[in-house]
């Protein structure tokens, strides 16, 4: 199940609440496009701006509207206990996995992290997908820890931050995390400009922005590079290099990605939370450019 | 209002809530030691890791017990309608002022820091501080945008991280944020290592985290920089340096102001919210030794 591609949807907001309709349309979208699972309330689906009873609504309208289509959900938060109920939601909301990461405000060490996640593991039968994101919580994994962290029972996967750009090292790289992570560890790669180089060196998932928005492009990088095509899949995201490139300029994905989305009419102007204010009107007219010019409006 | 020591103290929990008779003993000591204001809910009040519910009864009881002396809250969130959320109750409580920090999980523009900083000074005729701690939110702060949120009406200082070690250094950074800033904006010090440099070099406060739970150690250094014994401020600090290198060595002045709190009998035991486990034993043991050498148990 935590292999292919996973695909995190945006959840749209607007007047500073979550959009329900256009969650779902954007959920029933994901449900038909054929991604091999869904996972939401990631960091592009804004979880930690969330009360905890939006995002247990969000995760029962993710299971309810994706046709079947395996659903994790984001469950990190800055205090373990929130982290537990979080757990609890998704429990019974019906996800198949939750993916978490270690949220910072003061630094954690790796003894913290690592009680964090057997304090989840002890909670529930889910599956956990460890989920690192040294952009957003300024927290970085060493090799060990990720052995002592997958050798909890119920880890299932690894996201990592992007792979090296050279392909050999990007090999080694993902080499030298399966030696320190048990066999039934999977590893995705995150950072969707370095999926093609991941997937192609053996990573068994992408965690894809795109994926939720985009689908259609991030099932075609998937298939090329899971398919051996490892040349086309290279080609495919060379092609939209302009993407990648607005994600550098305009500071990440999510203000690109949510651009995007208003865009195509998935989501409403303005969807991401204040005090995140979004591209200007030159920045959106850039991306639309792109769009139109890469032919993303699936 | 916004001079001299603003101390800042722990909230401790008991059992994963908030140990009320512990955080009423806390402010009821400091009330008592003369400080001239006190700012509940800071990063030493771990103000992210509680709820909007905890956040407005610590508030309250911040105010309730703190005898006349002014009281600032803590009232950063990753959302804006959370942070005024948290404003009304700070008003509702009695409060002074505000804190307010640029917490972020996406990292920020500065156009997004400064409509945070206008959406609050729009909402409340509280004064607001400017918190400006890119330890903990990974926000950097340039003199300009210090000058452009100064100038919203409401503006009333600028808690500023630590300063040059270099005294004459100190004093050129201090009067490069003035030449930036209204004359009634006042500038204050944190990093308590920093403290006495700062004061010396002409900071109007000092916001100060061992002042929260050592309030006679940093009374004493606050009155000696402002009374314009510089050289004896800056001997007692450095007779403290064993506190500074803990707080170095240990990741940080909370973990270890937390374990002095234990130590002294005025917070439970483990009494920081998890993750954050705390510090092991055979460090606590170095705290007490500090504690004890140093005659900082009041």
């Amino acid at each position: 199940m935590f292999t292919g591609l996973s695909a995190f949807p945006l959840t749209p907001l607007a007047n500073d609440a979550v959009d329900e309709p256009s969650f779902i349309r954007i959920m029933e979208r994901l449900a038909a496009s054929g991604t091999d699972s869904i996972t939401a309330l990631g960091s592009t689906g804004s979880y930690t701006y969330l009360t905890g009873a939006e995002r247990a609504k969000v995760a029962h309208l993710a299971v309810e509207h994706a046709g079947g289509t395996p659903v994790f959900i984001g469950v990190g938060a800055l205090r373990t206990s929130h982290v537990l109920a979080n757990v609890r939601e998704a429990e019974r909301a019906g996800a198949s996995a939750v993916l978490l990461a270690p949220v910072t405000y003061q630094a954690l060490t790796a003894d913290d992290v690592f009680e964090l996640y057997r304090a989840v593991s002890e909670n529930t039968d889910l599956p956990v997908i460890v989920y690192d994101n040294p952009g957003t919580t300024h927290f970085t994994f060493t090799h060990e820890l990720y052995g002592r962290i997958a050798g909890l029972p119920g880890i299932a996967s690894i996201k990592i931050p992007g792979v090296p750009t050279d392909p050999v090292k990007a090999e080694e790289h993902i080499q030298a995390i399966r030696a320190v992570v048990p066999g039934h560890v999977t590893i995705g790669v995150s950072g969707d400009a370095f999926a093609a180089t991941g997937l192609n060196a053996g990573c068994d998932a992408w965690y894809s922005v795109i994926g939720g928005t985009l689908p259609r492009l991030a099932l075609g990088i998937s298939h090329l590079a899971q398919g051996g095509r490892t040349d086309e899949a290279t080609a495919e995201s060379e092609r939209i290099a302009p993407l990648w490139n607005l994600f550098n300029e305009f500071g990440g994905s999510l203000r690109v990605i949510a651009a995007i989305a208003e865009h195509l009419g998935l989501a409403q102007h303005r969807s991401l939370p204040l005090p995140i204010q979004g591209l200007n009107k030159n920045q959106r007219a850039r991306v639309a450019e792109v769009v139109n010019e890469l032919g993303l409006g699936d």
